[in-house]
Formats: C-alpha cells, structure tokens, sequence
C-alpha cells in the first residue's frame, strides 16, 4: 500500500458537515456513521479477500477526511484478515496522534491473527495511527497478542455475544463498551456482514447517519453484498434514508442521508 | 392505475440527450437503450409482482418522456403478467398514436396470458398507446390471443430460442427481428431476469446506453436483483460505465453512461 499523503478539497466540507457527528455530544451512545463504497450491484468486492477497485480518488480522499471526523473506526475480523488495512488517516493536515482515528476490530472468536507485521500494528509501533482495540469475547484472547497490542498502545475489549445463533455481539453492547471507553464517535466501514447486522431491525436505529459512495460498475453474482436481511412481517417493507444528499465526484456518487425511522 | 398525465421539465432534457438514440441513426441495428429503477441493495422490487415504490414522481415522469424518444419498450413475460403495466407514455405532450412506443414482450414459452383487459390490449383498443409485439417461438402463440393482437394492431413475431439450458432468446436475434420490423431504437425496461442476459458477456455489446435511477433505500435480501452473471476467468473482472452523468432529483439519483468495452 502506497504511503503518500492525501488531501481533501475544504469546499467539499460543507456538504458532508451535517452527517458528521456533532462537535458537544450529549448523548452517552457514539454517534454511528456508516459507511461504505458500493458497485451498481450492492458488492463491497468481488469476493472476500479480493481487492476490488470501486471507486475513484475523491473517495480515498474522503475516507481519510471522514476518519479523522470520528474517534474510532470500526470494522469485521475478515476485513481485518483479509485486507489487512493500515485504518489510519493519511491527510497531509494530520500533525499529530490525536488526529488519528482507534482502529476497532469486532473478533468475537478471536479469529484475526495479526502480528507485528500487520498494517495496524507497524503503523501503531510507528505512531502513526492509534493501537488497535480488538473486540473479543473472555477466552479468546491470544496472550501474546495481549503483549503485542499493548506495545503498541492497544488493547482487548471484553464482551459477551448475543443470543443470535452465530455468536456475534449486540450491536447495542458494543457501542456502549465504546462508549465506557470515552469514545464519543465510530465510523463503521465494513465489511459486508458487519454492515449487514447493522442494517437489521432494530440494530438500525443505532445508525446516526450514512455515507455510501457508489461507482457506476457491476461487480457480478458473487461477491461481497449489501443488502440487510429480509424485512419482518408486518413491518415496513423498505429501509429508506431521510435529508438525502447526493454529490457526483468524478465517475462517483457520493450519497449521504439519515435512515428512517418507521 | 392512474390515469393522469405528466409532464417533464424541458430543462431535464440536455443532461438526458447525449444517450438518447440518434435522430438520424445509420448502424441497421436499433439503439438499445436500458434503464431501471433500483434500490441501494440492487433491487427492482420486493419479490415479482410485488409493486414496489421505489422513486419518486421524477423517475415516472422521466421514464415516460424516455418512452417517447424510443420506437419500442421491451419487457419479460414475468413483468408483463404480473405488473400488467400500460407501457404507454402520458406525456402531456403526445398528441398522436405515432408517438406512443411499441409494446415488446420477450415471451419464449407463450406463458403471458393477456386478455382484452390487460392494460396494455385496452389501452391499444383505445388508440392510447400502440398494440404489443409478442416475440415468442413457433408453436407457443395462442390461435386466440393472435386475433386479439391483430385487432389492436398487435402480433406475434417468431423467432428460434438460443443454445441455452434456458430456451431464451439470442439478443442479437430479437434485435436484428425488431429491426427488420423497421424499428430504431429500443428502451429495455426491465424485468430482473431480462436485465441480466443483457448486462452479461458477450450480449453487453449489444447496449448503447444506461439509464438508472437509484433510489436512497434498501429492499432487503430476496428482491429481484439486478446483478450480471459471475465474470469469465481470464476476463474483465468488472462491467463499468464511462461518459458517466450522475443527476440528483428529488430523494434519487439518475446515472446516465455507455458500457465500457474491454
Ligand atoms: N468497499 C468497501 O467499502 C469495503 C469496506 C470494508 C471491507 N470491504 C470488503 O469486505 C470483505 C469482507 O467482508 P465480510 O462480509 O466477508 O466480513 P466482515 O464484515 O469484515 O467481517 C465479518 C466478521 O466479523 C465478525 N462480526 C460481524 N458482525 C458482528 C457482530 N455483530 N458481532 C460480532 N462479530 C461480528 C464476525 O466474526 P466471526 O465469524 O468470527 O463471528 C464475522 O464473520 C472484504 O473483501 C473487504 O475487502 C469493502
Ligand atoms: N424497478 C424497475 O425498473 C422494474 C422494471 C420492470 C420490472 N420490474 C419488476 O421486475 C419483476 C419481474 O422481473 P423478473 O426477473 O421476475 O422477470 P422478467 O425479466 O420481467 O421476465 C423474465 C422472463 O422473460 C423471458 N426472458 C427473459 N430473458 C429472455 C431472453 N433473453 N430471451 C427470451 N426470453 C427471455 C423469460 O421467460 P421464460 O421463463 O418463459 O423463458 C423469463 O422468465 C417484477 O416484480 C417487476 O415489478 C421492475
């Protein structure tokens, strides 16, 4: 991954300000931004573990500004497997620590092998991002992991999964572990599961606000979806967003918006 | 249905006109123009026959000014039979029958059932909109059904199934039938299934503009997808679109490109 610095046009500020997270928070819960790039056929990629290239530079740019507008940025074990992703920000106007975003990876099973070779980790040792916050559940820590994430000022999370069959974490349980943990704001970037869950009634509500960049492409059947699970019966047979904005950048759309409440 | 009719403001027009079908067209094959409207998950609705609000009163409007610069609107026999849609255009500005498009439906297997209360044959019987063209294979026309067509101005057209499991149509045949038949340009308005033989390889050729207009809401796993078959090993791993136009009207967007050739 290259390690050039990026830059962020200030005129494209305004439009996104509304869908970021308030500078005096009130409430105890973080303000959940959403997140993702998208193809015309709802993939993130081609499959897991395939870099895809979806969208354009104004997009890369606009991550890197987004994640330093949130406190943490939060995504699944698999992205964190399978890509590997640095998950700081690169902006040139980044001076310091501060500026940079907690890397939070939801690894219920304790499944992300990384080591100090990881994106996450070298770039934490470097100071160039934060030490990540691995959340896990009791049992599923690696304790030489446990060293390594603290030399790099990391740390494990502890959290009980849900009822759901699969074992994951309630989204509710996660954002307040979060939020304990003086984090007022967390980014959700992916991938397709995490936002899948998220994306699910009631988890929904939790979504403060979205900002989806779709490429005008097709990946094919196949890969990597959005798409929530099916809606229950009797409740409201679409999730739509509110105070929508869409902003062409480029070959892109960047789409921003509120989710509904039904 | 409502039976009102609609205008679309002149100045959408521009934007629109650089992938409309040529005023003095050359190439013996029709412009084949394809557009949809989608949800965020890549859906065109619920389930089949489910109707499904996705856009808004832009997307209608548009979609009925768009058939009026086509000679045809094609459709499956899915939509056909359980949309029972009018595929007439109630711009407030038609005057005369020549500027209605012709109904096209892919019916291979004779499956869709019209009556003279279909909306398409009554809407036909009243001069509203012309008679459809029922592209089937021999053997599969209904001896009394192609009275009705013929009385509304109507017919069946014959043509053999491709190589396919499926037994559904080559592209480049129901093309080269329609132009035969005199007709310029076509507007491939959906279903699903239809969709998606035209947007795999190599029938995308075929395609000379897309029009889609993406609607800020999610239908959930389970809709009728819009999502090309898997990629071929060894070729493009993506379908993009270049000369992309993004337009943002009301809560939707509407993308406008040409299929990049690999
Ligand atoms: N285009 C984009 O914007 C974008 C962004 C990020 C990633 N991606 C792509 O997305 C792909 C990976 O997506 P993916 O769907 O395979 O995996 P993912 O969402 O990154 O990770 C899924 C895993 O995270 C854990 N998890 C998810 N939801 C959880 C919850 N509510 N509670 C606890 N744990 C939870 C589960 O681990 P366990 O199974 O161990 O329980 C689950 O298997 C990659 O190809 C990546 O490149 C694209
Ligand atoms: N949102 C939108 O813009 C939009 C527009 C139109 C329709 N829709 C929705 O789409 C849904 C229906 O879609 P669908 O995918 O179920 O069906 P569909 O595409 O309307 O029709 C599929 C049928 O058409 C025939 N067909 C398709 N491709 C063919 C080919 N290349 N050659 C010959 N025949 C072909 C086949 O008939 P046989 O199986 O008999 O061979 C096939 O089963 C409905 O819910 C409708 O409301 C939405």
């Amino acid at each position: 991954m290259s390690r050039e610095t990026l830059s962020f046009p200030p005129t494209s500020i305004p439009p996104l300000s509304p869908y970021l997270p308030p500078p005096n928070p009130t409430s105890p819960k973080p303000h959940l931004t959403l997140t993702y790039a998208t193809s015309l056929d709802a993939s993130l990629s081609l499959a897991p573990g395939v870099r895809t290239t979806l969208s354009g530079p104004f997009s890369k740019a606009m991550t890197h500004y987004l994640r330093t507008r949130h406190d943490a940025i939060l995504i699944g074990c698999t992205t964190a497997t399978v890509d590997n992703p640095a998950l700081n920000s690169r902006l040139e106007s980044i001076t310091s620590l501060d500026q940079q975003p907690r890397p939070v990876i939801l690894d219920p099973k304790g499944r992300w092998e990384f080591t100090e070779d990881s994106q996450v980790i070298r770039l934490a040792a470097e100071f160039k991002g934060k030490g990540p916050w691995v959340v896990t559940t009791r049992g599923k820590e690696a304790e030489e992991r446990a060293g390594l994430l603290e030399r790099v000022g990391g740390k494990y999370l502890f959290l009980e999964t849900g009822e759901g069959e699969k074992g994951r974490f309630e989204w509710g349980d996660v954002l307040r572990v979060l939020g304990k943990e003086g984090l007022k704001s967390v980014m959700v970037e992916g991938g397709g599961e995490v936002i899948n869950s998220l994306l699910a009634e009631p988890e929904n509500r939790l979504v403060d606000s979205v900002i989806v960049t779709i490429a005008p492409t097709w990946l094919g059947q196949g890969g990597v979806v959005v798409s929530p699970p099916p809606r229950r019966e009797g409740g409201p047979p679409q999730l739509r967003l509110g105070d929508v904005s869409w902003q062409p950048h480029g070959e892109d759309v960047v789409l921003c918006g509120r989710i509904l409440r039904s």
